[in-house]
Parts: structure tokens; C-alpha cells; sequence
């Protein structure tokens, strides 16, 4: 059995994997803040996984049960490694994930970046529920940020500097909001939860919802902000499409929880583009978009498979 | 021995090329228009070719002396096949080279489309000047239409559907200018040689050169114009490199003739956007751009290496 962990800002999702490629046991606890809050949340959830699953707590005994524990975590993952860096949201600026849970848990241990993760775990799933159908899949995370990752063949790829999937910071307006990152009308700059909270500017826990039920109220500013998140999310499906031609464009992340009131208004957008442009409908972008289902482990599961290299990689240094 | 050829619309260039992957001859023909005279001039120059490396020129001594044909064809080809379809600009609704070319030369055949043959022939060149350096590539060709080819470890990156790299059709602005797809503000409605030439509207045979010379001279519209291209460009290469992570992006086509005319005021709004934002400046697109050498064997080379893939076929299926 391997394990799994989607180490998020708030709550921590931890998921047991069979042999199969099925989950057996998943545990959700919150998330402590720093490096060893952080080790602490894995390894306590790893003793409470093991007894889910029947087996012992104690170091010697994690180990006989577990063969890896794979790790997504926002920030910036050296391929095939379980070093972390830049993992702001945690309170983390840097740490060895081999060293700490690792050494904790006497398993091999192996990291990914959480979108990457995300996008490794959509896929395994979507091939398990339709079979052929999927070849290669972009995972588009809307979320305070956005980001896609890409799977081919069952693979992420990477890109040649490990930044492939930044199609946040692509300018498809030169006239549009000012991003974080200084461009103009970038596509985070129009449907990332972060810069529509910024700029709706009410201190509210949801500010995307908010702006969603403003809008259906009439607020007219809310409309707009409502319209420019169809549009960029809209925007970031033709950017992944027609440069990479990936199958299916899978769309996760903490917006998604808008659930059909988000994805109708992203489709509206796909069909004005495809009703002026016969090219466009060529491409029947609607048909491939999907919704990852509120609640789905995919992002847990791709962890457990980026652990699984790890055991992989032994076996090649040792056999 | 194999032979490839890349059928441009005026030209056709053919090259022999050695098991060690050199390039041992080259010609460069007028092609024929329709169906019937492009097969002629492929099967015309074939046996130039043959001469050229001493070869005989019946079918039979063809056969002996080449165990593969590449050609490479603006049009659309199935995967793996010598099925070409839509290649307009050569007066060519469908053809099957392998029932025509393949038949003639007694040599089996496979097809791709130019842009992708000359990807796949850009980064073999460039992996043989620089070895290690590329691990991926994108060849952006800048012709009358705008499209990139992907390779990663010398493997050509299709798509599901075979519309990978069709970034010429993503839009950078909604006030843009009308493109022939249907949409306003594409990249190719900024930098595509068609377009431009329709917009500047003189009757010369090369409008961009025109266009260029025009703004040397003061003129506003030419400015305006040249502006434009090397802004769709540099978007472009935004595009490609934030979606991809390719390590290099190459640019060729008809509208690299301009060479650093152009490639410099590519740089110039590379640096503008990099000057604006610490995120595209880390990224050090200015550095990641080259351009093909004028005359490059980039599309022919890269046609031999689609051919190659005929054999491979062949002794799968025989074993």
C-alpha cells in the first residue's frame, strides 16, 4: 500500500492506495502552519491511516505497511525529489520532506508540486471511470492562482524548466486589469480568486461566492467581475487547447465549488467564441471541458503516485 | 540512404540523408501544380537525387538505393501515413503518396505536415550543434499563416487530435484586428504575412519586406504594421513558453528572411514585457529564441526523419 497527501493551505487530504490503484482509507484534518506543524500534520495522519487500514503505528510497523508516501504541496518541487521550496501558503520557505517525514515514518518519500499532483490524480481517475478515452489531459486549477499541469500517456510534463502550465500569466487583453505579476489583462488577472477578491474588495470568507450571488442580485459591478471570470477561464481553455491539443481539459481548484453556476457561464463564453469563428467550433471546446467533482482525492491519489517512483527509483539504484 | 522533401507552394527541396543522419545531397526544384505534377516533381527529383549519390534511376535501383521517402506538405496528414488532405496551396484536395510516389520509386512513404517535418528537422540540427542543450523544442513558423511545431526528446508532440501548436488563432486582444478565423486580436492577425500583406495592401511581391522598408522610411501605417508583427511574435513565443516550458523556441518560415530585422524587434517587446514583470523576466524568453538560418534543410531533414518511421513500421508488422 502507498500514501497519498494533498497538503493544502487549511486542510491537509491523506488517502491509503491498493496495490490496484484503489482507495482503500482517506482522512481530511486541518493543517498545522510551518515546516513542523506541517511534518507533524503527515506523520500524525499516517498513524491514523495505518490503523484505518488494520495496520501498526509505530516506525517499524508504518514501514511494513506503507512502501511510499507521496506528498503535493503548493510551492516549487525539484522533479523526483521531496525537496520543497517557496511553499508560502504554508509558512514554509524550504524543506526536505526525506529528511523529516521520511526519516520519521522509516518510508521512502517523494514530492510534487500540488497542481502537478492534482493534475496526475484527474487523470488516473478519468481513465479508470472511461477507459481510451483519455490520452492526454490538461488539469486547469482555479484557485486563488491558476495553473494547468499536463499528463500525456499517463505522464506530467514538466516542461524543460519545470514552469510548463503558467498559463495564468498569458496577456489576452493588453487593455485589461493589472496582474500581480505587472503584465496587463493576464488570465489570473481575470478569473483568479485572488485578484477578483482584491478587486471586489468586500471582507467576506467566500469573495468569489459572493460576487456570484451580487451578481444574480443585479449588482452591476459584480456582473462584470462574474463576466471577466467566465471569460478568463474561458480564455485559459482556448490558450491549453489550441497549443498543446490536449484531449480533456479538466477544471479543479476551490472555484470549481460554484460547481454548474460557474462551468454554464465558461461554456456560454466557449460557444460566443465558436459561433464567430468556425475554426473555434472545429474544435468543440465545450465538449472537452470537464468538472472535477467537489471533494474528489485526485490530488492525494497523484501524490501517491508520484510517491510510487520513489520505490521505483530504489530499484533501479539497487537492482 | 533516405530521402526527404518538403513541398513548399513555389519550391520543393530534397535531400539525401545517411544512416549517420548527415545530409549527403540536396536539390532545390520548382514545385508543379496539382496532385499529378507535385508526384512528378517528388519522383523527377528522386532521381536527381539518386544520380547525385550514384545511384541508378529505374525503379528498381531506387529501391536498392533508398529504404525510405519523407515528405513533408502544408496540409493535413494522418498520423504515421502518406495520406495528405487540404493542401490548398498546392492545388491538392486528397492524395495518398504511397499510392503514387510509393508506387512509382518502389520505396515506402510517409507524410507530415511541413511544419511539423521542419520541427522535427530544426531540432535535430540543433541537437547536433549543441548536444545536451535541447531537450525540448517548438519551431514557430512565421509564413503567410502562424503555427508551431512541438518536439521533446526528439519525439514530434501532436495533440489528440492533431491541432497542437495552432497558437496562431489564440487571441492576445479583443479590440484586435479581424482575423480571418473568425476571431479579433489572433496572433497570426498580428504577424501572419497574409494578413499583413491584406492590410498594407500593395501590390508587390514581398508585402512584409515592403512593410519593413515603408517604416524605415517614416511611413505610419508601416510602423504601425511592424509594430504589430513583432508584437504578435513575441506573444506568441509568451505563449508557447508558458504553456509548454519549451527550452528553446526556433523560429523559421518565409518571414524570417528578414532575419535580425526582425528577430530584434521581437527582443526589444520580449524586453518591454520582461521590464514590466519580474515573473517574464525569470523566464529569460529573450535568450530561449533563435532563428533557422535562411535556406536551412530544416523541413526536408525532418521529412527524411518522419519517412525512417516506414521501416520501423514495416518491421514491426513483419517481425
Amino acid at each position: 500500500m502507498r500514501l497519498g497527501f494533498d497538503v493544502g493551505g487549511t486542510k491537509t487530504d491523506g488517502v491509503v492506495v491498493a496495490p490496484s490503484g484503489t482507495i482503500i482509507a482517506r482522512l481530511r484534518r486541518p493543517t498545522g502552519w510551518g515546516a513542523e506543524a506541517v511534518v507533524a500534520t503527515i506523520t500524525g495522519m499516517a498513524a491514523e491511516l495505518a490503523e484505518a487500514v488494520g495496520g501498526g503505528v509505530d516506525a517499524g510497523a508504518l514501514a511494513s505497511t506503507f512502501r511510499s508516501v507521496g506528498v503535493g504541496m503548493p510551492g516549487q518541487v525539484a522533479p523526483h525529489t521531496a525537496m520543497v521550496t517557496h511553499a508560502v501558503n504554508l509558512g514554509i520557505e524550504a524543506i526536505d520532506l526525506e529528511r523529516t517525514v521520511g526519516d520519521a515514518l522509516g518510508v521512502p518519500v517523494r514530492a510534487e508540486n500540488d497542481v502537478k499532483a492534482a493534475a496526475l490524480g484527474a487523470y488516473a481517475l478519468h481513465g479508470a471511470t472511461d477507459a481510451g478515452a483519455t490520452g492526454s489531459m490538461a488539469f486547469l486549477n482555479l484557485g486563488t492562482g491558476i495553473a494547468a499541469g499536463f499528463v500525456q500517456d499517463g505522464q506530467l510534463w514538466r516542461g524543460a524548466r519545470g514552469t510548463a502550465g503558467e498559463v495564468g500569466h498569458i496577456s489576452v487583453d493588453p487593455n485589461g486589469p493589472l496582474c500581480k505579476c505587472g503584465q496587463r489583462g493576464c488570465i489570473e488577472a481575470f478569473c483568479g480568486g485572488g485578484a477578483i477578491a482584491e478587486r471586489w474588495g468586500r471582507d467576506v470568507p467566500l469573495p468569489v461566492l459572493d460576487v456570484f450571488d451580487a451578481a444574480d442580485a443585479g449588482d452591476a459591478r459584480a456582473l462584470a467581475l462574474r463576466a471577466g471570470l467566465a471569460h478568463g477561464v474561458a480564455a485559459a481553455i482556448r490558450v491549453i487547447v489550441l497549443a498543446t491539443d490536449v484531449e480533456t481539459v479538466m477544471l479543479g481548484g476551490g472555484v470549481t465549488a460554484l460547481g454548474t453556476r460557474m462551468l454554464s457561464l465558461v461554456r456560454d463564453d466557449l460557444a460566443a467564441g465558436a459561433a464567430a469563428s468556425p475554426f473555434l467550433s472545429s474544435l468543440r471546446l465545450a465538449e472537452r471541458v470537464e468538472l472535477l467533482p467537489t471533494g474528489s482525492p485526485a490530488a492525494a491519489l497523484g501524490a501517491a503516485l508520484v510517491g510510487a517512483t520513489a520505490t521505483e527509483q530504489e530499484a533501479v539504484a539497487h537492482g
